[in-house]
This record gives C-alpha cells, structure tokens and sequence, in this order.
C-alpha cells in the first residue's frame, strides 16, 4: 500500500527547499514543476558553491543533461550524504557516449542515490545490460511492454537491491522498485515524449517528494511519478479539447501538477504491487 | 511625484538595448519581458565580449544568479561606467554562500550600479546587515512588513544614500529609494513568487526602463516595479477566472506586460512617497 | 518548383534525430519546436563527447549564439561532413564583436554548411560586405524591401554559389538560394520579432527538416522557413482573437507547428522563384 495522500499532503505542507544540478535546456521548466507541486528550488551548480549550498536544501537533484557539471554533482552528492539528505539521479543518455558512461560510472561510485529515474535505455546501461540508446529518447528494443514487463520487473528489482537504491523506470508503463516491492504505474500518455524535459521534470519532482519525504524515498519516488503521468492525462484531455499542440501541453502540465489535488490523483493513478 | 505615464510612453519610443549577463534559469523570461516592455535583449556574456558588446547597448542587467560570470559583470560593468551607462544589479541570492558574498562585494566594489533590485535578504546582505536568506528566496525574518515598514525604509534610504544607488527591495511591499526620496509599492501577488524568475523579470524590466530614461534611474525602477506588480494582479486575475496554474500565470504575467497601457497602470498602482 | 507537401509528409516520417549546439536563452523553444516538427531533438554541447554524439543524428545546428561552444561547433561540424550529414548555421550576430566575426571566418573556414540562415546583416558580415549590426537584430539599413529586393537577391545568389551553401536571409521578405534558384517568402509577421528566438527555432526546424531531407538542403530552408511563416501568421491571427501578447504567441506559435497540416502550408505560402 502506498499513502499517496499522505505524500501529497506532505509536499504541500513542508514546501522542500530542492537544489538542481540540471541541465540548460529545461531547468526553468524544472523550477515550474517543483514550485508547482508546493516546493521550493535552487539551482546553484557552481563547483565552489554547491557544498555550501546543499546544506541549507531538503534534497538534490544530479541531472547529467549537465554533463559538464558532473563534478559538482560529485561534491554536492557527496555532501549531501554526509548530512543524510535524498540524492536523486538522472542519468540523461548515460549509455549514449563514452563520456556519459564514464561519468554514470563515477557517480554510482561516489555518490549513494536515493532514487535513479530515467528510461528504459538508460537504466540498462547503469545497470551493466546493452542498451541501444539514441540520444536522449529511450530506443524501441528497450522498451518495456506488457509482453517484457515480468522480465523487467525481475530486472529492475535486482538491480534496486544491489544498489540499495530506489530504481524508476520510465516508459508506456513505469516501472519503480525499491528491491522489495515493485510498482507498475500505466499513467501517462504519448504527448509526454513530444515535449522536451518530461523526464527532467518527473526526476526535479520525485527530487521535491523525496525532500518532503526524506525517510521514504519509494513513496516518494511512486507519488512522483503517479502524480506526473495523471497530470499528463489531464494535459492531453485539455490539448484535445482546445485543439492545441505540444507547447501549451507543456504549460498545461505543470498547470495541472499545480492545481492537483488528493482526490484527483486517487480516482487517476492506475496502479499494481508486486512484492519481491 | 513620479513621471509614470512618461516612463511607460519613453520605453516604447525608445526602445532600448538592453544587454543581461544573466542566469540560465530564467533568461528565456527576462529577453521576452524586455521584448513585451518594448525593449530588445541581448544576452552577450561572454568574457571575450561583453566589453565591446555593451557599447552598442542602452543599459546593462548583471544578475548574480549566473554565479560564473561574476567577472564578465566586472568587466563590462565598468565599461558601462565609463560609458556613463546605466547598470542595474541583481544580487541573487547574496548571502546564501561564501562565494556569493565575495562576488557581491566585489561588484560592489568595482561597478557604480544605477539601481540594485533584490529581496529584503539579499538587500540586507549587501548592506551589511545580518540576512538569514534560504537558497534565492526572501528568509521569512528578513519580511518588510506594515509592523516594520517604517525602520525598513530609514535602513533602505539610509543604504541608497551611502552608495549613491537606487535601492529597490521586493516583496510585499516594494521599497524603493534614490537616499532621499523612498515610494512603497503595495501591488503584485503571492502568485509571483510561485513561479521562477519573477524578481529576474522585474530587474531586466527595470533595465530596460533606465535605459530609455537613463537620467532617471528612481523613477525607471519605480515604475518598473509598479508596472510588474499590477501586470502580476492582472494575470493572477485571469488565473483565478480560467483555473489555471504557475504556468499559464507566467505566459499571462509577460502578456500582461505586452498589453499594459498608461491607463492601466494608472488606475492600478498603489503608492505612497516618503521625502526623507 | 518546390516540394512543400513531400517535405511535410517527410519530416514527420523521418522524425530525424536533430542536435544542436545552441544558445541558452532559447534552446528550450528550439528544442520544443522539432519536436512539435517532428523530429527529435538532442543538445549535446560538451566538447567531450558532439563528434561521437553527432554519429547518431540525422542533422546538425550550430548556433553561434553559444560562442563559448564554437570549438565544440567545429569539431562536431567536421565530423558531420566526414559523414555526409547536414550541419545548418546560424550566425547570430555575426558582425556584432571581434569575437564573433572571427568565429564566423573560423567556422565558415572549417566546416562545410548546408544552409546558413540569418538576418541581413548577419548574412552581409559572413559575405563581407557592410553591416551595421546592434545586437542579434537587424539593423535598418540592412533590411530587404520591395526597392532592394532584386539586388539583394542577386547578392545572395552570389554568396549561395561562392560558397557552395543555401543562403537563408530571414526579414520581412525571407530570401533563401542555393546558387542557382531563389526563393523570396512574404510570410511571417512583425510579432515574430517581439519573442525571442524566432530566428533560432527557425534555424533548429531546418536543421529539423534537413535531416529529413539530406539530399535535398535547398527545399529543407524553403519549406521550414515557409512553414515558420505561416504558422506565425497562425499564431499572431490567435493573438489577435484573445487579446493576448507576446508569451502566448511563442506557446502558439509552436502550437501552429505542430499542428500544421500540408493543406495549410500550401494554401498559406506566399512566394516567387527566381531562376538564377
């Protein structure tokens, strides 16, 4: 059982304090969504002052979009599990160049992740499998589908348990496991992948949840990404009304985590458990 | 008496260049504000250039959110200084950390600015006072409040004074003094600080208008700041007609900038004038 | 004769993978609009890693709007010629600063374009003649009009074949030619000038439709810059309607790309071919 209500109430009532390290191409749409959902965010990247700066916030985010800022992200990782504080990874095409490994590599390494939300492809790639990623966009062979889904489930249980890490799997269906217990979510719809920093916004707000809920980094993880994929629904149901496109999407979207409320997230999130 | 009808009706016959060395949060949102004012941006920050760029410019906007390029804001600072241009500041975040303490000081050291633009914690930072500011947001202590206007304004006069600068602080209340005269602004929204870059916003708007009335940096930040505060209750109106969120507040907010005539602005301000 | 309707039905078979070495002030729309084009956008900037990342890409953008990424733009520009890949650019104020004049001789020296796409005085600094440049906009004097029209035409067709690449020239009247043939476009609208990154995102969806287009870079500019026209048309129609101002029109400027059907960028399009 997940207390989805008392994770949103939670969010509202403590207003985290985030910190990003994020990329430029959507950190202001990142700002949105985590002031949206009733948080606060900050995103200081400097070297000399991302140290400092997350011992005043209730959680961090690592985006590796900010490939070029995977040392701060290594110091204020660091620092911020000196001081118990969530950690949220997003491993941005991890497997797409050498670089991206080499710095997905260093930072499992360095840093212990609450959670780790990315697609398909890119958790396979963290997770030692082959991944085909193109790009930023999950590629079709890593796909999870009904007809794959128990094999990733399997997947994505054991690599949570080897980690000791929240691992989020986004897709048609997400799939989020602790290790233990495994959520499938079937939220969401297409229109997602047709706007820049649907990914990044899902990670900056399970990063908000996990700072209203820094003892229970799978609820917040499932809360996150549950809450994303209803509003999504609701984004779509709005740009099919009004006939307009991806854009207004966008806004819409994070109108809607804005606007959501417990009893809208209840009857939206379809959901199933599989405990370990 | 403040000149705000010709404030409103120089910005859009001038038309000023304004240039922002500015942070990657926001930036998209201060070019398009300064567009909706009737200005045009350029966002040169390149130490290479912004020496030579900011000659072709009418004012200047240095906004400490973009941390790494403090030196960048020395340089062309002091160009627009010699050039007799006008440059306004944003401390953002002034107090938060060690780094951005010394930055402060330094351009404070190193460039006149015409008019410096931050919440009461980053103000009271620079002032030497004791701040007790959380990431870039105004620490709840650090409040201007009807209790505490009245030693708020002596202390923000008293600082405009010794610095030669017009200090404008945001908040509830906006105080607003060139060290001798001080207005309180009593417009905008508690839904202005629900989305990212609304006091970025504000000083690039503040930019522009100093660059089309370059004598009179007092009335352009005045007048600034009142038109941010009524185009803000403007869209927060809209909010709350359409059911909308932080999202769509933010497209209407700059919309409303846009679409702001001198009637409007008239009718909608809120001021008192303090004579020291 | 152009092929605006294989074009269209092109780019949303092809959905090209596009990456683009961009500005911070606009990336996000740049990015937003190919996918509302489309295709798929990846902004992969780090030195470290755009010539193995440009592998993957159907096309390549370089924006000199991110001068610190000029080196990135020429090694990933001249591993996308060893390929046989597009790479489109965009001098964004190229006869602004030293610094940007050498980097446009740099790249122009290095890397082989398919289409560079700018204003007048922008493409006027490349081909050497006298610009007057103020910032990233056009500056009066290098305006194309109805009485320059037939010169200018001329002298783009000039530069086009000197240099082996498709000239886009962006204003009032686009003129775009490839040597031989020159298309001049009456589409688009004065609002396109009052959001930031029209030009940009024009730059991005020809790099968009190249990809889609390989063979054929000449009827990738015409048609995306035909469609950027007539989708702002689209848009500044909508803004008319609402009352609206210049944030909505960028939201539904990209709207009216994504929504954008053959029929009504034929029905929309205004042109003339001049044979060369």
């Amino acid at each position: 059982m997940i207390h989805f209500k008392e994770a949103m109430a939670g969010i509202r009532k403590e207003a985290p304090l985030v910190q990003c390290i994020t990329n430029f191409v959507t950190v202001n749409d990142c700002a949105n969504i985590i002031l949206a959902a009733g948080g606060s965010p900050s995103m200081a990247h400097d070297i000399r002052e991302v140290e400092e700066a997350v011992e005043g916030v209730q959680a961090l985010v690592c985006n590796m979009g900010a490939i070029e800022d995977t040392e701060a992200m290594v110091l204020a990782g660091k620092r911020a599990n000196q001081l118990g504080k969530p950690v949220v990874l997003d491993p941005v095409a991890a497997g797409g160049t050498q670089l991206r490994r080499d710095a997905a590599a260093r930072l499992l390494h360095e840093v212990h992740f609450s959670v780790i939300r990315g697609n398909a492809s890119e958790i396979r790639s963290l997770a030692g499998g082959q991944a085909a990623g193109s790009g930023v966009d999950v590629s079709v062979s890593d796909v999870i589908t009904e007809d794959n889904l128990m094999e990733n489930i399997e997947l994505v249980r054991q690599f949570a348990q080897r980690i000791k890490t929240v691992i989020a799997v986004s897709g048609k269906m997400d799939v989020i496991s602790d290790g233990t217990r495994t959520v499938v979510i079937h939220n969401g719809c297409p229109m997602m992948s047709r706007i820049t920093g649907s990914g990044c916004m899902l990670t900056s707000l399970i990063g908000a949840f996990c700072g209203a809920l820094p003892g229970d980094s799978f609820t917040a993880a499932v809360t996150a990404t549950a809450a994303m994929g209803v509003c999504g629904e609701i984004a779509e149901q709005q740009r099919l009304q009004k006939g307009t496109g991806n854009a207004t999407f966008r806004t819409d979207l994070i109108d809607a985590v804005f606007n959501l409320t417990e009893e809208q997230l209840m009857e939206g999130i379809q959901y199933e458990i599989y405990e370990g």
